[in-house]
């Protein structure tokens, strides 16, 4: 089988003086987005699949970028020719966010007004100026209103967004191992993960572009991250107490002594070759200052402004990052609405992963959940 | 009503050439342990309550060291006259493991063959070792057997190896909120605790007690420490999403945004002023190297030595870090063996601290099991 081969796209848009105006009343522009689309628009321009990344993910979504690529995109099994979300069929578009460090306007880029990145420069982000960016892109590709938008984790909050705050530009959205609120815990999490990368000496008050970078802070709180991303059950599956060579009685803290720690290591320090530091402050505090309920007097009032949107909500049994509870919160909040909601949980050891992971049980809930609805406007 | 005050003590022991010998077959001489003893052990030195205390704990299980003291030591409820651990009726040890840091023989004590702090060159310890150390105690108070022996978490861990590995020092043992051996997200939460103090620039490779201290580090392990001895329910109860004064869009990321991120931040910062970033290391990789069954066939055959000692297993709703089902696997061993053992599980929200905090429901189980087989014996 041939390689699907897929380059990037970017789009620059909200020059000065027309910057897109942030939640916070700051503005932002110019802003690029690159991007990603597979299959072909329809000459309707009513097929199109908006897929949102999660926190450290990109718009990589499927395929290769060149043939000497192992790994394809991030969801490759689910996006393809005949796969859930069906190429064949379905126009689909995934952006990275801004924010973010894959191309897009993020603390990384150059600020044009002083010609180095923007680092702390950069304005504070949300989930809400992340989404209305897109659709900026939507305009830019000529889509009134994409037939689908999906994403998992911090994706699916992206989603609902899009629903909420754009609910015209939405037909069926699909919200993946998400919540409509970060938790305490995920909050403190989150909190720790940002201390680690304040607290590494080379961060240096953001400043760290052309020295080195805070790589052992980012490795950190990557390592805390990916705890919460697998289930105690998959990591017990996967390393057990399984040692790494012999059981050892030396004070070399620095070697990690098991198999679990050895592979959090090597996670933590891959991440830093693709990832910023300043990306990670600014994307994790976008994720706990999301509350879909923000500005209503409660998320029941939020999401009746997507009263004609349909949805499908997806949690995994053993995802403790984002529990099952949260996305039944949703649920209920709809079915108060007496919107149009299903509702699927799916068995799975995998934890908070599962949603790049249980590709054949997603495969039955979002292609029948696409494919009905595709048909049922034709 | 008076305050109790308490004056720990201390005992030095296993001074060269009688160095105790380690299980990495090092040896570690002198020891100093730093204990406290409530009650009057009786003449027949048959009333002796062993308590461990947990990886971040110390020997101030109750009472007050100073009239102007604020708090009590950190098992108040439970230890005292008329409480659970009836000082009226028993007479209650609790040392300062070795490898800790407020008094016991640990990498910040000098090493006398340098006359400098141990550092890494303190040789790495285990549950086995701290608990051999303490029977040196007992034998310097003259208790041949105790009567009963508890802790909860690394403290139930100790309780448990004291029943393996010294069967005729102990009558009863009540591990409460433990685990036979860590789970892979246990150790996972440990190694990062551990790479976050090795990443600190003032840790300097163990050698900073002439110097400031890793305190960022530290406080970090702490931090995530914490977040995993609180559920997510009594992180939500406590805190919620509650914001540290108005919504901020400012890029201050030194600044916690929301309470729970400003109460972890108090918790590790008070840490790093009664806690030492080597002993950290030590205990953390005493308590990933901890494997009840470790040299036996099996955890049935490990405990099958403890088979005349009466155990009272204690766990709790809502604690993730060692979830009731790990304290089953002991359960089920011992009554697999026909071992004389009760388990109760206590309904909490209060996740893996409730073994501090549950102290009414704690009460009626060990107050009941001990007061028992002591009126039993008599």
């Amino acid at each position: 089988m041939t390689k699907l081969i897929i380059k990037p796209n970017r789009v620059t848009f909200a020059a000065p003086p027309d910057e897109m105006v942030l939640e916070s009343g700051k503005k932002l522009g110019p802003i690029t987005l690159v991007y990603e689309t597979y299959g072909a628009l329809s000459p309707a321009k009513d097929n199109a699949v908006l897929i949102f990344h999660a926190l450290s993910g990109d718009q990589h979504v499927a395929g290769y970028h060149a043939e000497a690529d192992e790994k394809p995109g991030w969801w490759d099994g689910m996006v393809g020719s005949g796969r859930a979300i069906d190429t064949d069929k379905y126009f689909v578009i995934c952006a990275n966010n801004i924010g973010g460090c894959q191309g897009s306007t993020g603390p990384s880029s150059i600020n044009p007004k002083t010609g180095k990145p923007y680092a702390l420069d950069f304005p504070v982000i949300t989930i809400g100026d992340i989404v209305k960016a897109q659709t900026y892109l939507l305009d830019h590709l000529g889509i009134k209103k994409v037939f689908a938008a999906t994403g998992g984790s911090m994706g699916g909050m992206e989603a609902m967004q899009l629903a909420v705050a754009f609910p015209d530009r939405v037909e069926n959205v699909i919200p993946i191992a998400t919540t409509a609120r970060l938790s305490a815990q995920n909050i403190a999490f989150n909190e720790v993960g940002r201390r680690a990368i304040l607290h590494d000496p080379n961060w240096n008050g953001g400043n760290y572009y052309d020295k080195t970078p805070p790589n052992n802070g980012l490795a950190l709180a990557r390592m805390i991250g990916h705890i919460t991303y697998l289930s105690n059950e998959s990591m017990h599956k996967k390393f057990g107490r399984e040692l790494k060579g012999e059981k050892q009685f030396e004070t070399n803290f620095d070697e990690a002594q098991f198999q679990v720690g050895n592979y959090l290591r090597y996670k933590g320090l891959r991440f830093t070759e693709r990832f910023d530091a300043n990306s990670y402050l600014y994307i994790t505090k976008a994720a706990d200052l999301f509350d879909l309920a923000d500005g209503y007097p409660s998320l029941k009032d939020s999401l009746a402004r997507a009263k004609n949107v349909k949805f499908l909500v997806i949690s995994f049994g053993s995802d403790w990052l984002f529990p099952a509870e949260q996305s039944l919160v949703i649920v209920d909040a709809l079915k108060d609405l007496g919107a149009h909601v299903s509702y699927k949980h799916i068995d799975s050891t995998y934890g908070h992963d599962a949603f790049l992971l249980e590709t054949d049980e997603l495969t039955v809930a979002i292609k029948g959940f696409l494919d009905a609805h595709y048909k049922e406007k034709k």
